[in-house]
């Protein structure tokens, strides 16, 4: 299959200047603020967007280094796949989160909950909907998170995946 | 900023042989079953990934055509922004799916809600977990969704984004 080329559509910031100490997750990230500055030429397609109080970002993890298909996340001792878990060094450097969107400014969102390094290159935002991408708790299974994700608001990024 | 280059890790098989007819959320196409057919090379990334109920998908929306920055939802007669909208034309085609995790056999995943076209590229799996991705509905706004996201179950893709 061929490859795709993605190119920026804006760029992230955020009080976070590496990888080694950014919160893990928003949750971890709660009430730290940031801004998605979106490329003046694309501002057009922020019609409307203020509408939604949650944004998901699509970003590229340009730090990351190549991994292998297995590692240890960060909070976990034991290795699991890289499409079992969220850190940033995978096959497609491809990061997602959902943070609450404050405001928007003609091209600049401010925004919540940021758990993204500053400077981090923005491929898409898309409005976040909980009828489309939530799940009810009961019922979900988490796997190898289930006995860990309590670790979640004392665990920073430590840095292995820069 | 510089572009970047995403390599197919997959496919992904459906029901849905075109984008006309596919339903336009995964709650749109509950119980309906897909597969992910992950390429062998990346196998070892699914280890423990069938501890998760659920799954995100990130994949190319290889068959959407460019579009205006603003362009009329499937479920509104008014132009939205295409960063207040889910649909297949934006800048960078990516789409974002979170689909029910039945079954992995190597490197073949067996999902259900599935409400992607048959033989998009897959980019990227992550698992998906409540405590990082679900906001609790109350307190969540979704602009021009909350008057018309009751046409989830009855609206189908039109084709217009392809």
């Amino acid at each position: 299959m061929e490859p795709i080329v993605c190119r920026p559509i804006g760029i992230i910031r955020s009080p976070f200047k590496e990888p080694r100490g950014t919160p893990i997750q928003p949750p971890a990230a709660a009430g730290i603020e940031g801004s998605v500055e979106v490329d003046p030429a694309y501002a057009k397609g922020l019609k409307h967007v203020d509408g939604f109080s949650h944004i998901i970002l699509l970003y590229h993890f340009h730090l990351s280094r190549p991994s292998p298909l297995q590692l240890k996340p960060f909070m976990d001792d034991e290795a699991h796949g890289v499409f079992a878990m969220r850190g940033s060094s995978r096959p497609n450097t491809i990061g997602l989160s959902v943070v609450r969107l404050i405001e928007r400014r003609e091209n600049i969102l401010r925004v919540q909950d940021i758990d993204i390094v500053d400077g981090t290159p923005l491929l898409d935002i898309k409005p976040y909907v909980p009828q489309f991408d939530a799940q009810d708790r009961v019922g979900v299974r988490i796997g190898w998170l289930e006995d860990n994700v309590h670790k979640l608001s004392t665990t920073k990024d430590d840095g292995r995946f820069a």
